[in-house]
């Protein structure tokens, strides 16, 4: 790893005027040093320093999995009865006797850890909150990142292909989700992005609701999404089948959704603000008379998580740029009736965008 | 449901002279109101009241989930677009027009969404952290709450018996965790408290690294942790067991870290303190000489999460009462050698306790 993000966010603090960051989402910790591990309730901190090399601070056990990726910096453990925080301290003080301006991820840090870290430096300010600087650099994504949403997008196309095949009657939403992650871990694939939703007939009304026990029956609309997890990187998308023989509003529904989807992936560019392309969907499944059906916003970003920025939707003026990556989703869910989503995400190109699943989203009728 | 713990909370604001508590841990809404869903970047909240009735707060497409679960009282639903402190605000004054002491979850809550609340209500405190009041009523279990608990154990022995089962020589880690939750989602278990961990051989010295494409070989041993979530509840239980020949170093640290195990799990009874059931099995690995390579505590709470209290550990000098649920993992882990960990969750009763997992704990060795 060449710890060219992490040189970057040094050059921020100079400018900054930041003494010290204490950088703790795992996130963050994974996209700055390459290792990443979710310390639940111990802590996990990456502390980076204007002037002074970084370390990371990490429960005892560890230790060895840090070393283990080539960090070639300081690295300290702690046992679950000593105190994080003191000796966190006692580390930054070993660098600089008197830090006085700390900056953080205030969209994540919890008010106990901030004030614990208050009592260590009474006299410091932690005004600034690095989530903004952290999320703009996670916002443009690397071609070696590309790379990966690339390779986890395939994983969904194979789970979806697994998906369709496992279609029967009577079969349960959960059986077929069984199947689906079955297939993938034998791949290799361990991990989904999320739960996998796998919602049918009027069950896929709840845009989030579970897979359950719900069978599936003839004459329905199917909805999967779902996503998995490449060498830290998802994917996610969502299609909708039909089982049998659809109605007029089943295939109304279907159609208004996807042309809202396919119109907007066709607009997104660079240049266009994110309100804008919620709008040219927005616009057609309101003009169908779905739009009290269209209950959320067009798109999430992604890459390392399905909620990254930007996020896709009214009142975002955030200019698209090369190198964003996002969900292009729309939905229709009538309650007692049916669901529809038909999602892929894209990442924005110099004249347009790449999509990293490439399902076919025409209306798929199944004969079980 | 009852709502019970929620009424017992706002009798506890009334007696802390609090006007409103914040809610937002996902698992503390699950608790007091039986709605469990995790909102990731989302605001989902539940605000109670000493003397009013309370209220949810959630994503607009939670809101038909929330009201299908039977839930009494009122609950607001908000867009992507709209400002969620200025809603949840505006209905906080509908009921009290100046409220002046808050409580929140500050272990949970994050310094953003603290200062955006504090903005809406700028001459209010917020000092008071509603964590220990809610630790303490999820640390004992109700009846109805352990009774979750061991059939989420139940699965947990599946588990074990279809892994232990699916051991081949050259199959490796992730394949035998394919097997395991293939067989658990196709009965309905479709959520694993935590990702499970199969690790053979040397491997099983990373105590939490993760299962891996490493391959089972002879004259190893191969490590389990593992749960199950059935309704909200969790299971987390580790096995060992030998492949082939185990050299007699092996069967050491295997011999001593059962010895630890069965003692601490026959010591635990209320009365005794965290500190002390932790010392027992430290003492007998320590002594057999390993005590260097049993790095982490005894044992954590669990619940409705495998972090819960009480933390089993030298220095928590809580008192074990009946219904507090903990495990009990003592492990050994030689690094570049092999690692043994062996573990049951239990629920202290009047006069010792009782274990959600009951697959066998004496040395098995299986010839494959």
């Amino acid at each position: 790893m060449e710890y060219t993000k992490l040189q970057q966010l040094q050059t921020t603090l100079q400018h900054q005027q930041l003494d010290v960051a204490y950088l703790s989402d795992p996130m963050t910790i994974k996209y700055l040093t390459g290792f990443g591990s979710d310390p639940i309730e111990r802590v996990l901190a990456l502390v980076v320093f204007a002037d002074h090399d970084p370390f990371l601070f990490a429960p005892a056990l560890e230790v060895e999995a840090i070393k283990g990726t080539g960090w070639p910096y300081s690295v300290y453990g702690y046992l679950d009865h000593e105190q994080p925080f003191a000796m966190i301290a006692t580390q930054i003080k070993h660098r600089i006797a008197q830090p006085s301006n700390f900056g953080a991820e205030l969209n994540y840090l919890t008010v106990t850890r901030l004030r614990a870290l208050q009592d260590q430096f009474p006299h410091a300010h932690f005004d600034v909150d690095l989530t903004p600087t952290i999320e703009r650099m996670r916002l443009i994504k690397t071609p070696d990142e590309i790379a990966k949403l690339h390779e986890a997008g395939k994983w969904a196309d194979f789970a979806f292909e697994v998906g369709f095949n496992a279609i029967q009657l009577g079969r349960s939403e959960q059986e077929i989700d069984a199947e689906i992650e079955y297939a993938l871990m034998k791949k290799g694939i361990m991990e989904m992005s999320f739960p996998a939703l796998i919602q049918a007939g009027a069950h896929a009304a709840e845009p989030h609701g579970e897979t359950s026990s719900n069978q599936v029956q003839n004459n329905q609309l199917v909805l999967f999404d779902l996503g998995t997890v490449y060498d830290g990187y998802v994917s996610d998308a969502s299609r909708t089948v039909g089982v049998g023989t659809l109605s007029d509003k089943q295939k109304d529904i279907y159609q208004v959704c996807l042309e809202a989807q396919l119109t907007a992936q066709a607009a997104a560019k660079p240049g266009m603000t994110a309100a804008e392309l919620d709008k040219i969907a927005r616009d057609i499944i309101t003009k169908a008379g779905y739009g009290e059906y269209f209950i959320h916003r067009l798109g999430h970003g992604m890459g390392m998580s399905d909620h990254e920025f930007p996020s896709i939707m009214e009142g975002n003026d955030m200019i698209l740029e090369p190198g964003m990556c996002f969900s292009i989703e729309p939905g229709i869910y009538i309650p007692g009736f049916a669901g529809v989503r038909i999602e892929d995400c894209i990442v924005i190109t110099e004249d347009g965008n790449d999509s990293f699943t490439h399902t076919s989203k025409e209306l798929q009728i199944l004969e079980r």
